[in-house]
């Protein structure tokens, strides 16, 4: 299996996923700015793999004996939506002001989450029938945490324990982590796998091609609000439609248990980002392009959340039953 | 205004779409397998202008003396979806038949539609608000038809009667027909326009920044079941579930009484149309795509059809009055 992010001698490397499909390289991260413009650049994306890309870019900031404040505050500014990110930021900090080894914390969040995941798989495949053809939205693969991924995870202990499934992945405008990521992370295990536009989705459903929807999860609010790659709440609406099963799978490290709506920051990324493909630019000069990278599905369009825990309907009271006795915090 | 379609000293010259928005450059045809070629590859796109194109090509075959039952079989021949190509091909073969000109033929077939799309236009602005924000979805516009457009001409005409209207303009993934023609035609005549992924349409009506969605067509059943650009389905439930009232325009042309679900062919396009942007692959080798060009609404999706006899409701007994007195025949 892949291996996007490795912590091994003092330095931290990760796939670098601007380069796949075409090229599988690491990106050295030496310093916790190296990591910094990871995030922010994309090299590494994917709300958990973002979350332990970040606790080790603490840990680099503690060996190279750097302000950890500092390198705190830098890489929390580096993406706003995933709030992963601030969890694992806050862990790291936390086990610095106790005067414990970041280094040791970025490790155990690194293992916990690639157990975590596993667990969603386990718990999650059981919601696949043998036969079943599945759509998912970007990548929550893999490549987006440590390993085996979220619903991902869900698709590969599924078809590990032998269910015949196959994938759509949708392309994923504008960064195509689903034509590039997921399609190549499912191809290398050999899960059969095929590739549409976004936009086809809804035709697709209205065939009867489609079984099951299941996506990933940027941060899941107390009331089950879900924010995650942009063309997920219009998947949703689809499946509604279509009476289609729309799953979440996400690890406890992805609920936000205190912010409201109107906390969250949907991230604006640069308009190039989708009037360019590949360095060729497809709209024309002086038209300006809108590019959410995210957006916000209700709780209502979600069939269930599949976590490490079980899975739960997306109401606040399973929710909050789901963090008895875990102590938790966001920022 | 853009004139992608000339005819002149007996020849055919086309605006090159492939090449938009960065190139505007005449694709030159001098017979009938020219224009096949081109309608085939996309050089002209769009229903009302697939059928201009075609009529040409007969008229070509008669200039050069070639066999018209042949000219016309080989365009028949080059898409499946777009009703206005049979339409306009009938309609030359059957003034070959009577003894008339074919290139007469051909030059009316460019005049009425020119006409037609005109008073699209004047009939359907009245259904656009000063202020609003209109989504349109791949490019139903001059470069669709030969001069005005069809949900183009509406939005043009909203414009020329001074109404402050924005629009949002799909991509339209994958041949990116909104990015590339739809902004560089209404970019062209100064009419604000901003292109997004089509994964954001949903949203952005979520946000409240859509009033209204005008779409063309490639056909339109004799029920109100329409066919057009892949993602339109998808476009027509997302203003449903947000109430957003949801238009088609579309001559008389794009009209299929005859035919019934079943004998309308969705065209499967290659999928290196998805697996490949601007010559670069960006989905793993090894792993295909599905393609499909056009889907299908059905007409409880639809508020209302803009057509140059005026505004009706997608409704057996409305499409049926629109045409009394007309001979129409399609295939």
């Amino acid at each position: 299996m892949l291996e996007p992010i490795v912590w091994e001698e003092d330095r931290l490397s990760l796939i670098d996923q601007r380069k796949l499909p075409n090229k599988l390289e690491y990106f050295i991260c030496k310093d916790y700015r190296d990591v910094a413009y990871a995030i922010k650049e994309m090299v590494v994306r994917g709300a958990p793999a973002i979350g332990i890309a970040a606790a080790y870019g603490m840990a680099l900031a503690e060996i190279n004996n750097e302000n950890i404040e500092e390198a705190y505050k830098t890489l929390k500014n580096t993406r706003p939506t995933a709030v992963n990110l601030f969890w694992a930021l806050n862990r790291c900090l936390k086990a610095y002001k106790e005067g414990k080894s970041i280094v040791e914390e970025a490790k155990r969040i690194q293992r916990e989450e690639e157990e975590v995941c596993k667990r969603i798989g386990e718990i999650g495949e059981k919601i696949v029938d043998d036969g079943d053809t599945i759509l998912t939205h970007c990548n929550a693969g893999a490549l987006a945490t440590s390993k085996y991924g979220t619903a991902l995870s869900v698709i590969r202990f599924a078809h590990y324990s032998g269910k015949r499934i196959r994938v759509i992945a949708d392309e994923t405008r504008p960064r195509l982590q689903g034509a590039k990521l997921t399609a190549f992370e499912l191809n290398y295990e050999g899960i059969p796998v095929k590739v549409i536009v976004d936009s086809s989705a809804g035709f697709l459903m209205q065939r009867g091609e489609i079984n099951k929807v299941i996506v990933g999860a940027d941060r899941i609010l107390r009331d089950g609000t879900t924010y995650n790659k942009i063309g997920t709440y219009s998947l949703a609406i689809l499946a509604k439609y279509h009476n289609i099963p729309f799953y979440v799978a996400a690890p406890l490290s992805t609920f936000d248990l205190e912010s409201s709506e109107e906390d969250v920051k949907i991230e604006e990324r640069d308009e190039r980002e989708v009037a360019y493909i590949e360095n060729i630019r497809i709209v024309p000069e002086g038209v300006s392009c809108i590019n959410y990278a995210f957006d916000k599905t209700p709780a209502e369009l979600i069939t269930g959340i599949i976590t490490e825990k079980g899975i739960i309907k997306p109401k606040e009271e399973e929710i909050i039953k789901l963090f008895k006795g875990i102590k938790w915090k966001s920022q």
